[in-house]
């Protein structure tokens, strides 16, 4: 089952953080409400305040993909592009709310974007229950950066669970990338954050100093799940294997949960006989350049039926 | 009122046609479904076959926007690309189905097709329902380029009216674009077709030949409504008019209506006092070169404190 995030308002998960950050800045009367993110929080707090009629400052990585930032100017904000990491940005961000009073949506640090995140497992209860009364999946799988989504999943999880509303609660395989996996080496060694560089073309989940690592780690070793890790061209492998068994097109950080469940089957972690819920973060449409990577291209042909009789003959025989 | 078809399974509003048309050729037992497509028609129909396990065969002009290509691709459909017009992708379509005995998803020639672009009119008369008990807007406004989803709107509009689920019929304002407006021309002389050249950056409505001229002219005549032609200038600025007031981000095609309705408002077509529905007909992330176009870049920072402040004192003292 493929939870599909990407039909969001802004086309990402981040929007249940957002709509929060959104209510509480205007509750709390500011004047702007900022964010660092490397992409798809901003797009989500841009469209968010635009829609409410809020000013927003965003803070992005300066390698931020083309279409979060389009999303971000077209939306209206306020975008400081840093000429540095996304650590910096974060920074950055935290000094400027501090210093202008902007109300900050940083997840990291704000206690109710969580209530936010947590209602995908909310909506999951209540489709699960409608599906197949009394089933849920044994698994729910979620690619990882600051740990505050699958924090947020796990929490929604728990209440489910304590309201009786799910038979059990599931494991939760939770999917680094290769190139940035401070989650797993730390579950892999004695638990101890190390913060490290990003390199990995999954933009959404590349953060080397996770903000929520307690209870990134704690959703994890409380659900008794694990961590994997996948390599880009697993990632971009997933990106077409997703969108032809599924019709779901992801963006790389979306797509590494299905990675993540080819590698735990191999490792024998997840059983061919479990169900599974994928957690699909972003919409395909925000990466373009990773999904063109991932595929072949078209036929190119003049218009005329003769080229095409020749290449359908070649597909039938091929 | 905005009617945002962007958050349709594959981000545009011709997935309410493709749904029709797999389900079709699967009654019809057809080894291949096949379209020919500007981009939106092509990934909607790429996306639904895969979805149902169906191969499909696409005929798209060359020029159309990369965003759409790559869903093609991801969604593993058989790519043509025509080196010609969309009327060229179009014929060569027709052929390659009468020849090879593929279904024809072509909105213009299969009549079911049409059942399912209604649909966005039932829905329209659901929520305004809900919204306020016997109201409805006065305008629907949509961006034409076949015909065919005006076609569907009004048939829509009309059946739900006979139920008496809308208290009457509104009027359809229609919007073309200025560097091809086959619709706008007919209605302003004789009515009778003139095919021309398309030569508008709103790529999902650059039809010169629209196929269903018919059903387009009527939708309009009878519902006393009218067309207007906009600049692809003004198409642009629409963008993040669009995006900063509801918090939509949409396609250069999805926001002429928006300057379509600014038009009719200057030419008192549209009166201040009256109501209006558009329907927003594709996801801005198809079109993120466009988006650039229409916007200004963001403030490129280094990750210092002192720059921040010097960008937000502009601001303020701006």
């Amino acid at each position: 089952m493929v939870k599909n995030e990407g039909r969001n308002p802004t086309a990402s998960f981040k929007d249940r953080a957002s709509v929060i950050g959104v209510v509480k800045a205007q509750e709390k009367k500011a004047a702007k409400i900022a964010c660092a993110s490397t992409g798809n929080a901003a797009s989500s707090l841009a469209g968010f305040s635009a829609a409410a009629g809020l000013p927003s400052a965003i803070f992005v990585p300066a390698n931020a993909p083309r279409a979060k930032v389009a999303q971000l100017l077209v939306f209206g904000a306020q975008v400081f592009f840093v000429q540095g990491t996304y650590d910096e940005a974060w920074e950055l961000c935290m000094q400027a709310c501090a210093e202008f009073g902007w109300y900050n949506r940083n997840c990291a640090i704000n206690p109710y974007l969580i209530e936010g995140k947590k209602t995908v497992s909310l909506e999951l209860a209540e489709q699960f229950s409608l599906l197949t009364p009394g089933a849920f999946p044994d698994w729910v799988v979620v690619s990882v950066g600051d740990g505050c989504t699958i924090g947020g999943v796990w929490k929604g999880l728990c209440e489910m669970r304590q309201l009786g509303l799910i038979p059990r609660l599931p494991r939760i395989l939770s999917v680094q990338a290769e190139g940035c996996k401070p989650f797993f080496s730390a579950w892999k060694s004695d638990g101890a954050l190390i913060p490290c560089a990003a390199n990995t073309l999954a933009d959404s989940i590349a953060v080397g100093h996770p903000r929520n690592f307690v209870k990134g780690m704690r959703a994890v070793t409380e659900s008794s799940g694990t961590f994997v890790s996948v390599t880009d061209q697993e990632i971009l492998h997933a990106i077409p294997e997703l969108a032809r068994l599924a019709g779901v097109f992801g963006e790389p950080a979306g797509v590494a949960g299905v990675a993540g469940i080819r590698r735990a089957v191999e490792l024998n972690v997840i059983h061919r006989s479990e169900s599974v819920a994928l957690i699909m973060t972003g919409n395909g449409l925000k990466d373009i350049q990773s999904a063109m990577r991932a595929v072949s291209g078209a036929i190119l042909v003049q218009p005329s039926m003769e080229e095409i009789r020749r290449h359908v003959e070649v597909t039938v025989t091929a």
